[in-house]
């Protein structure tokens, strides 16, 4: 199943199907896809992916992904770097980033505390995040992990952590998700959205 | 909805998202497993991408893709050279290739006639196929392309001109498929397979 009548094809094959969430056969896809375009596109994209893993830097503040020493966040003056948002990976970064709704800065812990896969406290960036803590003025950390045991776990640990300087520790709103169903809700969700119910404002509930 | 806080990061999901069913999201999150990744695994995916667009050729005789001046079949003693199956694109012979049952060699047209898209006998492999066969002594040629009607077009027109060669032309089999339900065959197919029905050659229908 590996004879695509040319090694350079089967290389290609090879090599893309080593992606997450393609197989063989979409990789000869974008192989026979690939092999269609012009060759400055194909040079384009092979150099855009080497170029990116070799030059790309991580925020040495906030671990995010930078091309410099700091990322574009922590740089930003108009941000408020009173308030830090921690994060288990980049993506959710870029996740809160597009709600358009957050404006303070981040921490990326790149994990979360999890015994069985044996990740542990020091295996994250806990140690900067306190750090960062003791020596900047902050007035709150939003913990904006996953509602997993071990998302739970690490929420318990940091806020041990944190606890000697006095700084404000806040979780992320759980509840009904906007335009979902009350009845196709799961219970532990709806009951933590009745136990954490907030004071109505009126009829504009998706503007605050 | 293209900040990702680093142009290099920016640039590569611009590229990958170009990829057929590649979107956005998907092309961020191949960025990120590639940021994990030891920078010699990139450096081979991207290599091997544009070198197999750099050198890669197409047979010169049957249009396959090929390392060499004539591709891997082609250049096969033990082949059938006498028997010719003509199919629309590259993917068809490697389709064929892995049902195990073909030892003949094939002509890839490079698409079909079709008007509506403006795609014409001239912008296909044909004159290099009638060529062929006036040159070489050939048994059969086996059709096959797509059921549609540019497909029943191109056979036509394919037919036309192999006819003064005098040489056996034949489609392939439509009918019911291996394992499908009767009454779920659309009544084209089904109605196909009674009109070509073969002979019984005992119960061992799977192997001929």
């Amino acid at each position: 199943m590996n004879n695509y009548s040319s090694k350079l094809v089967n290389r290609a094959v090879d090599e893309l199907s080593k992606l997450p969430g393609i197989g063989r056969k979409s990789a000869l896809r974008l192989v026979l896809h690939l092999l269609k375009q012009d060759i400055h596109e194909v040079e384009a994209l092979g150099e855009a992916i080497i170029k990116m893993r070799l030059e790309i830097r991580f925020c040495s503040s906030c671990h995010n992904i930078s091309d410099d020493e700091l990322c574009e966040i922590c740089r930003n003056p108009k941000r408020d770097h009173s308030t830090i948002c921690v994060v288990e990976e980049i993506r959710d970064v870029m996740a809160i980033e597009n709600t358009g709704q957050y404006n303070g800065i981040y921490h990326v812990l790149n994990g979360i505390i999890s015994p069985l896969d044996g990740i542990g406290p020091n295996d994250l960036n806990i140690i900067s995040l306190v750090d960062k803590i003791g020596q900047k003025k902050t007035n709150e950390v939003i913990m904006a992990l996953p509602t997993t045991i071990e998302g739970d776990t690490t929420n318990y640990y940091i806020y041990k952590q944190l606890t000697p300087f006095g700084v404000l520790i806040t979780t992320i709103a759980r509840g009904v998700a906007i335009g979902d169903e009350l009845e196709y809700t799961d219970e532990i969700t709806l009951g933590r959205s009745i136990l954490n119910r907030t004071p109505y404002k009126g009829t504009t509930e998706y503007k605050d």
